[in-house]
């Protein structure tokens, strides 16, 4: 038995974890409908075609490959030992990577059936063959919800609404940072360059991590000039609200036309949400960048308040998504969140609920066959009122049938012996004080749904 | 955008089939839950050391496998173009092929943390590389319970009490078919030829498509005598039921030590059916096989009364399944359920529910940004009120906006317009019969309500 085992970075989920994820997928699932999103699937496996170069270098060495079926290898593949000449003639397949290309490849293959604007989630398993380590898996749950074919700022609005309402029906306090694409390339063109964008959103990124002063070293690392640092440095500086912050940048960035995008994208959108009253706190922070290279407007992004965790959720809008299949000017806004993370926010936090809706409400005990004439009915019409039942299989001595229960959490023990089936009642055990009244079936039935 | 595909057998799932499928999943896992069962997941891919030599010969050919990062191909490992071998030392994983084998490695894993019985269930997808055809995927959802480390037979009837409630509640009329192979090992021992099981069982499995005269030639062929079919033939042709049909095997079966085990089993399984009302007809059918040879007690299989289809649920006995992997004694007995088939049934029959309740109640119309300062909080509030609620995000033309709610079969439209402000009532439109009232907010979420 000793060989016994999954792959590194897999994971087996046992049912108090199962119970657990669920409530945090059933949760994002319901908001994400009440907000008008519907599900789609798509296969775990796409062409490589479909996924390859969509994910920078890295990405394509991350991706698992499927080996082809069939033996069809040609003395000319194995000439040299290339795994990544080989791998090419080897494989077509590989495992979805995350959501989103294949929502994009999703969007373009579908479009005759799809009603425009899109608005869809998806919750599925993605895989990359990352090193795994605390907290990152090579298989691991994403839950999307993207709306695509409209501009309209709306749509941020009410990814933003889905998130404060997400957590505070999972009980965590969170702050919802929100910036724009477009006020980053608008502070690139007023330091001069334009075209390092990239370097200093990166650089920008690490602000809270690692101080001013760093993020200005590493900058000039990257070649930037330390006047155009210098220049920059207020912008980020400032403080008051997002009103009179955006009023400062419409007078410092007046020169750069993207930067006046950004700022009339933001100010309809926060007016949006002041129109609502929202959970959780919603800041502009400048120096939110976010990674992905796609987004090109308005990106936003999730911290939990009270546990110290990187982003639970987040997400931007994208303009060109679809462009990589061939479908050209489709915007798409989207909101991705992290189910491992949130585990932990939840779990950390004691936040989990105690009760949960699947699990066993009544255990009838097992005394044997004359007994069960009376109990596998007596099961039947329990589960009929909407109850969740189990006999105990075996006929083993009470006290094991009691630790099963406890083992499980039961929180009631029907015991049907004899005298019971003489007397038309059964004895209730509540499990948690140990008390045991005699009841009839009908009032075994009232206590219960006291309990729902 | 020609090469835009996925990988053929694969399937992507639209809204509204997403919709049909859940409805399928939500009622088996309810199903499931009141019976007493927990739900557990195992990783997409499994080490090909816990997967291959499972499903026989033609299985591991059948099995995914995953190429291995990195670049570590040696010379060696190229001098000849086989696949088989070369494949041996690209791979170490491969994806799930059924969801029995890694439930078995699950048990020998997590033994020390799980409470036996334990009854687990389990909903994910399964992967072959089979040809694809008319409903055979190379990625499939399926939906098995199992009872393991208990030998009554109370499990047995708690799994067709399941498949009979489910079915029930799909609105299938189906009939439920049980065998046991115990019974078969007494055929077999009974005609002069314990071993020929198999043989006996693959033959008789046919006997409802080909008919008894060609089922005789079979067994010739395989080189079972004459005799011996003549004299196995008077207990396929019985009548009557089950008991009575159970009594006449007694007695032509009373030399078989296995046959008698096999028959005390039935009388137990039949006499707690009987103490319990099933809404689908049980019945004892010796020519039930089912292929699996792991089976080794009971076996059952359901099948639909009123279309055409194969069995699209079944399951069994096995007294062995954790023994590949060390843990011997560990009796279990499952069923599992087809998606596909199932969903094939009620989309012939007509059977798919009418309404969902995940897709959108009401759209608000969007008049622009004066009436969003309205129309934005009445969809937050309607949404606090439990409803699915969209505002169309884009300031289009009024009839664009219907499309779209028409499209997205929205039962409810409501119309925020100057007017309708500054009298603080909204237009209600019905978009079934195309009626229009002017309500005050309370009296929409009344009328909403009725729809609930």
């Amino acid at each position: 038995m000793s060989q016994i085992g999954i792959p590194k970075g897999t994971r087996d989920f046992l049912p108090e974890q199962m119970c657990r994820r669920n409530y945090i997928f059933d949760t994002v699932r319901e908001v994400f409908h009440q907000f008008g999103f519907v599900e789609i699937q798509t296969p775990s496996m796409e062409n490589l075609s479909t996924l390859m170069g969509k994910y920078g270098e890295e990405g394509d060495r991350l991706l698992f490959k499927i080996l082809n079926s069939g033996n069809f290898l040609e003395k000319a593949d194995l000439e040299e030992p290339n795994l990544n000449r080989l791998a090419a003639s080897l494989c077509e397949k590989g495992l979805r990577y995350d959501l989103t290309v294949p929502f994009a490849r999703f969007v373009v293959q579908h479009r005759q059936d799809l009603t425009m604007p899109f608005k869809r989630f998806q919750i599925q398993p993605v895989w990359r063959a990352d090193r795994p380590q605390k907290g990152r898996y090579r298989e691991f749950y994403q839950c999307d919800a993207d709306i695509i074919g409209s501009n309209s700022l709306l749509n941020e609005a009410d990814l933003l609404q889905m998130a404060d309402e997400v957590f505070h029906r999972l009980k965590i306090r969170v702050q919802i940072k929100v910036n724009n694409r477009k006020l980053l390339a608008g502070i690139a063109e007023y330091m001069g360059c334009p075209d390092r964008l990239t370097e200093v959103t990166v650089a920008i990124d690490k602000l809270d991590k690692i101080g001013m002063e760093n993020v200005c070293k590493e900058m000039e690392e990257r070649g930037i000039a330390r006047e155009a640092i210098q220049k920059a440095l207020p912008l980020f500086a400032q403080q008051g609200d997002v009103w009179s912050q955006l009023s400062e940048m419409e007078r410092l960035l007046s020169g750069s036309e993207v930067a006046k995008k950004g700022i009339v994208e933001m100010r309809e959108l926060f007016g949006y949400l002041e129109m609502l009253s929202l959970h959780n706190e919603t800041v502009m922070d400048l120096t939110l960048a976010r990674g992905l290279n796609y987004y090109t407007g308005t990106i936003m992004e999730i911290k939990a308040k009270d546990v110290a965790m990187g982003s639970i959720s987040g997400g931007g809008r994208y303009d060109d998504l679809t462009g990589i299949f061939g479908l050209k000017n489709m915007s798409g806004v989207g909101i991705s969140f992290g189910a491992d993370r949130i585990y932990d926010v939840l779990s950390e936090s004691g936040l989990f609920p105690e009760s949960d809706n699947s699990s066993t409400q009544v255990l009838l005990v097992n005394f044997g066959e004359k007994e069960l004439v009376c109990t596998l009915p007596l099961a039947q019409r329990l589960r009929q009122s909407g109850f969740r039942v189990e006999i105990y299989p075996d006929e083993v001595k009470i006290g094991r049938q009691f630790a099963y229960a406890d083992a499980r959490h039961i929180p009631y023990v029907v015991i049907v012996g004899e005298s019971e089936m003489a007397e038309g009642r059964f004895q209730l055990k509540n499990m948690s004080d140990g008390s045991q009244t005699c009841l009839t079936e009908e009032e075994i039935i009232t206590k219960l749904n006291d309990l729902k």
